[in-house]
């Protein structure tokens, strides 16, 4: 019987960091190394909390109040961690999520300047506790940032239209998170070329493998 | 420079036991009274509200975890606040709500048996202390309001097709809210004929229209 409990890695930045190459890539080393995974994403992740998402992105006449944008994002978060993020734990498989509740603070909280305290409030409500169990954060100066994603060409949603400073605002949250929660967090340097960017996840990555590789040996 | 506050009038009860009816007419009092006001319902009451509640009650195939609908229904409440129910008392109208936050006592807290003590967090997140001027309970026992829904002959949509027993616990929350809240709550005996209920209604009406109308002439 498999009674070990999965581990939970979450993947953070801001617009134009190289998330999802990098994503794609961690998500390779896992299958290589033979360990069960999932691959999602925040907000959404279930059908329901797809449709949340859907309600908070979509560029309509009607913006969200403050705190509806974070009842919202929870509800999703709520939903999310019930239904897909704890049963795969639960069930020894690494749940590997594209954004966590680290960017409620930084977008929420650090961008649109919320109030910090809702969040915590909503934080403790929703997840009981639980952390992942490390969160790479792919840092990068705003301007640099910026110019990857207008070479995307891509049409922006509501988040992406905001301005330099809402970035550079968002990034600082990013970076404040890292500091107060020095365990899980590993800072990355995505301005260097892949190959570095890669050299560095590979080393956060370690201790996590080796742990559980002992683990299946135990 | 007109610099009253409107009143917030907020109508209770379970399914069948005539919320509709009783609407239509206490706003026909409201018109004649020569009182300005807006009808709106929970949850509900804005396009991003109304949205989520078609979340809520729509028959899909992914139930809501308990938190995920507590989460649903107060973003869709301070929606409908902030962007209805706060402006219009602000400028002086009156609010006729077809249900508000008893009815999460009732529904998720009495009849999902859902922790009361996160209903209290959210509602104190979201409403700032804001409560209702006058809540009108409509009451009566579950099986003849069962009846009268039966007679309806509609498609029921989730909420609806919940079990008597369920129905039971609904009614003795909302009885329960009113017990604690008796300077705003007013429990209005259904199961008489509409004439009565309409006299009871008519006299609970009475002390916020007087008052009103002494402001009006002062």
């Amino acid at each position: 019987m498999n009674n070990r409990h999965g581990r939970f890695i979450t993947l953070e930045g801001g617009e134009g960091v190289g998330k999802t190459t990098n994503l794609n890539w961690l998500c390779e080393q896992l299958t290589t190394a033979g360990i069960p995974f999932i691959r999602t994403r925040e907000p959404g992740g279930t059908p329901l909390a797809e449709a949340i998402r859907g309600l908070l992105l979509n560029r309509g006449d009607e913006t969200p109040a403050d705190i509806t944008e974070l009842l919202l994002m929870f509800a999703a978060r709520a939903q999310h961690l019930a239904r897909v993020i704890q049963p795969a734990l639960n069930a020894g498989q690494w749940v590997v999520c594209d954004r966590f509740t680290d960017a409620t603070y930084a977008y929420q909280g650090g961008g649109r300047g919320q109030d910090q305290q809702v969040i915590e409030q909503l934080e403790s409500l929703v997840q009981q506790g639980l952390e992942p169990d490390l969160t790479l954060l792919l840092d990068m100066p705003v301007e640099l940032a910026s110019q990857r994603v207008d070479q995307r060409g891509q049409q922006r949603d509501r988040f992406e239209q905001e301005q330099q400073a809402f970035f550079q605002r968002v990034r600082d949250a990013y970076l404040q998170r890292a500091l107060e929660h020095p365990l899980r967090f590993r800072v990355v340097d995505a301005s260097l070329a892949l190959p570095q960017v890669q050299a560095q996840l590979t080393e956060y990555l370690q201790p996590l493998l080796s742990e559980w590789m002992n683990e299946v040996s135990d």
